[in-house]
């Protein structure tokens, strides 16, 4: 038995389609709720439905634009305290601000942590949230958060296409880790790692790699794509070096600016994203695996106190023991 | 001698040549910094000088696009807490979401509280901000607010008008507490007040007024003017009811939409407000008086230690000890 | 089905009456419990039942001695939150200190949020009050406020009296919004406001008028009556103007000292007040409301995880929706 | 060089003569506060100095009428944070609630805890205290707490009275610590213990002693005295026992009631306490010893950041290594 | 109906036999949780049951080697909060550094409030633990703290002894309070109290007592047994006093280095403890009285939402109003 | 000028030759402090010099035995709060639990976040560390945290040594961007991953690598040394590979266990480390570089209030701006 009686979805405007379908999936009525902005552009939320007491899910990834759909998101989980709800779970399935987890040069924020902040101060009770470009984010919570993978998912797509030849490749040092948890998800597929390079002092940074590619299929695997600029100029490296065929993967796509059009016109002949931020035009060489099942499955655990890690386990994370960290000692 | 010996002063995207103003007038250079956007839309910001230990103004009005501009202040005050600033002051000329300040209907925000709460958490140590919409949101937070009137300054400025005949207008209920101030500082001018109203049951909502205008010039009196609909309709009925001209006067310009175009085609013959927003045109009918002096002088009092209030009233506010507290009992 | 399974009311020594009255209504029995002082004048308290897990709602307004009140609703609170309470609502029908919501001149405290501070530090859960004299003190709390309004209520009994020729008065400027919405729920009467005035620089301030009484009935509306002595003024100064009768409504009756005396003295002809606050005498110059009733229903409302807001629109507030905030804009 | 430039004391109603000898002993005014109460018995502070930046003490014991003296100093802490003071020290040479410092029975309150988080959230800085009953009340702080003693001058006060044949009594077992201490600043006298006994089951409690005091001067130490009626019936059997005289001897002098004349017809010859509580009546058999050259040597410590520890050790506290908490196991 | 539908207990290293027979007693079974350390001797916890939402006890006392087992006991919280636990209980049957509880010396840490905070910000809802060596620890928590006492517990014990002619000795000034209660449960038996002295100036200091011991079997009565020199050391002065037997009882068995032994050699002839510590030897002259029926019954109550109170009382405290605190005024 | 008069460093047991070298860097004194443990184990401090609105630095790396040095630590936190010191910064040149940065299986803790809420909570103003195994643990504080690096100074020392044909090698997919880091140092050296790997499903994991180090001497690069056993692994298989010589370098020697006498039997040449953890034995084969001197600087800047950044850039971090975040998007 639940230990609040009604479970409630709501949506944002960021990404209502991908709220809906969470709702169908789990025999639900998205709530009424009307987010709107008065004609300053401040962001004005009210609750439609009686919320008093209920399980409370605001489902709203803060993708672009980030600053708008967040700012949304706070407002809405502000109206929501204040009308008794009984517990408050922010869904954001593509969380804003990731990258900006730690400071890289001196006197810059770390605006991952400050978005952390903003939404425990707001009034969230819980988040639930997918593949963080840094683990450690989660540790930015004192609240619980269930952290959420589709690499497993997305493999299991990739597995179904049956490549031959696959080599795994992270496009740059920061993306080995998860290049490494997919190709184990992929019987254990070949490794390659790319890096900026400067073969003599004062010469420009070139495209350094270490692995083989040639005559394989790579599959360039990150957390999220944004411009796209990186993975096409590993494609274009990739392909220099023989590899027979480029495949993209990653959770998030952001696509920023031209990205769509510029992978269009890239090596890369196909990629791969979920639905974590909506997709607005229906390109062909773009693939979309939902979440939204996964979502549903893990809002309704939470909801009726089931627990979230055998879900993780049950869903093709045989591997995962085996990276766990006192084997690193 | 004051507690943080440098005075460092920070301006993000919102209102540069405000920042710029203040600067000037207390002789002192804007501080670098680097406030942009990532191609995703995410705020980015590095302070490029070192601003350790210092006492550290960061000028941002949160006006339009407020989420924007918000956001860009939060993640500013967040780098500089880190950056180990030795006292943050956030100052907001103009403070998006005020008029959020209660619940009108249920299950709504109390916006103006959410943002005081974001502020704090991000690490700002002290507010400055301007004629908030009600007073009471200074009671938001818990770290000190400066918080300053610009209405002796316009007063002043209409004073200098030589105008005849005035009567002060509030343009709403709402803002009669605004209107009498104003017209207590222009030697007891009468007042007169707009509401809505409903002769019959179930007719329209009209226009309604008490107090007298004929043959007047009409003085209407607002904090701020967003669309300037409002005001535009008071301005219709007023000269339907003989006012023989309408001046509008407000600390802050918001003028969402087309509300410079729709003022100018308006009765209204002349508005006049600060520069706490950017005004972007260089519109004749609207006139602006800079509260960048009064911000320079309070910084300044700040760093240095010496009361504002003193200031506040050797600014013209001889009136305002009639209105204290006490005498409502 | 609830989720604190027992439901449990107590009375501090502030107005037990009131708090058996509400009992009554919702055919409960108040708790047991020991609230006391010291011969030195320090407040004790034990809670006699055992209320762990209960929901608790301690019903305490903080009318005069205000000081001594809160004191007792604080140590209450702690008692309560020590005694493993599941949910503790502080039930302030009159919030003492509402008054000082804003700084009116330098250097002084906000004393309305401290009170929301102090209430929240010792352990409260919830607030439910009524009639804020500044709405925006909902927004002192993070803590989900339920803020009912007497005003229909008071206006229901008012409408049944069946006085002729109403007009609504404020008896100053910072009583105008509630007299809109007092003569909004009679039919749109209208509406006259009184403000201090100076005709002459250097003349003493004199009580001023905008609007027409001549004749009339005058309801003269505010959200608590303390002395009295603003509304015996305007009282003078309205006959003085030809109004025919003087009536004034308010929600709280602080009565502060001879109040009582010299209302009956008036020309009020008669105060209409709730009984929010234990009035001494039966004076039958003075009519009460009970807002017992409403109170309960309320508390059996939040008990049962049922619309509160659903509940005030059902009981007369069918204008509410006009005095919305998008309409500002 | 003090870490703040200036140096403020202010004094709330609750004893402005010790604030003015505290004042006058390290050559300063008393700043100007006005500190009043509303019509309604609301407290109202304002601060007229200006106090930006400050060091600001606040000199306030929570004595009888210890709620209203509390409100009274929580709303000096509030009006002296909002007007930016610098640092600010709550004194409270009595620290009112300090015997409820913990759970004698089931569901009460632990109200000294509660003081001391209202003192916290309310803005106080630090804390300045005396001879609380329980020392680990310093430890419901998480500010820093100066936590002095008035038994060494009250020892040194009763060594120059060169008293023959002194045995040290604690009038109950909480007391036996506080004796221990005061017997071993006078030479190591003898100590005797009263404790309430039942000879037999069913029988009343009646007072019963470990010691002697046959012909002795007894010296009754006590924390504070409230009511007297504890000593003065532990006095009664004393001389029941053969105590040639009997003297009370107490930090904090409460006189609760109708102490002072109680004492007065006691078998005490002599009542000795300090001002940490003004003394209405100039009764001659109560003797008060000033603590305010303590307090003020004390604050001027603070300011110029100069050991306080050092202190306690330069007036009389040689014995005090002995009893320091290793030598406990 | 308890609040939280799943009750479960967790152990740590510390004390896992006790863990068991509390879960024995009430027919419950340990969940499974890993509780390790790094080869690096960081803690490692990994929590194997399913516990979201659930009532979770974990249960540590921090015994020796203290450090150890309370950061085992912080990181087992973290785990279990980040695991979404409905509510999570520590339970310290021992709650180690409790005597660091006020500052003797200057510059002293005050570290039993330092633990207090430490387990509330890793996430304890609740406290339960036994005999604080000072109650007002109970007040470092702003929780609840269900503070237990085994005093009656173990004087139905001793009196199940029959011992004759017995006289409650308090081994030092700290313990007079806790032998007074004790010696209340025993039919009011005489008291005596030990404390140290110096005779003349100059020389060492001796233990000195008040009470008569002669012929008598003494109850040495502390709250905690560290290395028994105290014990010992009175032991020999009572028995040089003309004691005939002497009994140690103590709800805490520290025994810190070679306490059992030296116990064995002294005049003690026995000692009486709970196990709230586990006692690594099966010494014949050390007798303990097991809590986990008592704890058991309390976790019970505290997930069914009944009086714990009304247990305390119902197990022996007849005595416990009288020591209420109303009494001491 | 600084904010705080008087600097102030005090060391704990930890690590008190590093202190004193810190100590003697800059010229001053180590303050005097007792800490030491009661004999039942609980960590005892006392500080022994006034620190009353000092600049106060703590210098305690959490190595091992973490768990009792960490404690230390926060007591010393406490005791340092409580003696009134103006800020307190934490030096933890190694910060224990740093790898338990994130939740790898479910039902973990996150103590690395943990350990930043005990720091916090204990009264911490500032950290001062040194190359955390995840950046983002930085973000785990709200507090300002200086992050050092030691990787430029350990680059600087093995350049020196003159090494031919190195080849930076990430000993696993973990130490991958410190690598690379490194080799930049280097001027940019080739780069080599090692990284497990599974033939064939069903068989034992083996050690995988991409790169080549035939003929090369090889620099296994990684935050800290434990046990050893993964670099001596490393080793072996590069040994097999071809490599002609292997040297380890890493901040933090841990070396639990038998590390030390395992590398020594194992085909690492040479162990390169610094001096953030005491080594105990003057091994040959352990190259120890001292970050005294950098320490020494960056204390003595924050207590001066000078960049920190400003010195990171000039000890050898020229490649450091490529890094930067803008260039991954």
């Amino acid at each position: 038995m639940p230990q609040y009686e009604r479970l409630a979805l709501l949506s944002g405007n960021a990404h209502p389609s991908l709220a809906q379908a969470i709702a169908a999936h789990i025999n639900r009525q998205l709530g009424q709720i009307n987010v709107s902005q008065f004609r300053d552009g401040e962001s004005h939320v009210q609750i439609l439905d009686d919320v008093r007491g209920s399980d409370l899910f605001l489902i709203q990834p803060t993708s672009p634009s980030v600053n708008q759909h967040l700012m949304e998101l706070l407002v809405m989980i502000d109206a929501a305290k204040r009308a008794s709800a009984g517990r408050i779970t922010a869904v954001l399935p593509y969380y804003g601000y990731a990258r900006q987890e730690k400071k890289t040069n001196g006197r810059e924020p770390i605006s991952a942590k400050l978005v952390a902040n903003l939404l425990t101060v707001a009034g969230a009770d819980r988040i639930l949230t997918m593949d963080l470009s840094a683990p450690a984010i989660e540790g930015f919570f004192d609240i619980p958060v269930d952290h959420l993978s589709a690499i497993p998912l997305l493999m299991q797509h990739v597995a179904a296409l049956q490549l031959e030849n696959v080599v795994v490749v992270a496009p740059d040092v920061g993306a080995v880790q998860r290049a490494d948890q997919a190709r184990r998800l992929l019987a254990n597929r070949p490794l390659a790692i790319l890096f900026k390079d400067r073969p003599e002092p004062d010469e420009v940074e070139v495209e350094s790699m270490v692995g083989e590619v040639e005559g394989c299929t790579v599959l360039l695997v990150d957390d999220l794509i944004s411009t796209g600029n990186t993975l096409i100029a590993a494609a274009q490296m990739l392909k220099a070096r023989g590899a027979q065929r480029v495949i993209a993967v990653a959770t998030h796509g952001v696509f920023a600016e031209r990205a769509v059009d510029n992978l269009a016109a890239s090596p890369i002949e196909r990629t791969i994203v979920t639905d974590t931020i909506p997709l607005e035009t229906g390109a062909p060489h773009i693939e979309v695996v939902s979440i939204a099942p996964m979502l549903a499955e893990v809002i309704n655990r939470i909801h009726y106190g089931i627990s979230v890690s055998d879900l993780i386990r049950s869903i093709g994370d045989a591997e995962r023991q085996q990276m766990a960290y006192p084997s690193r000692r």
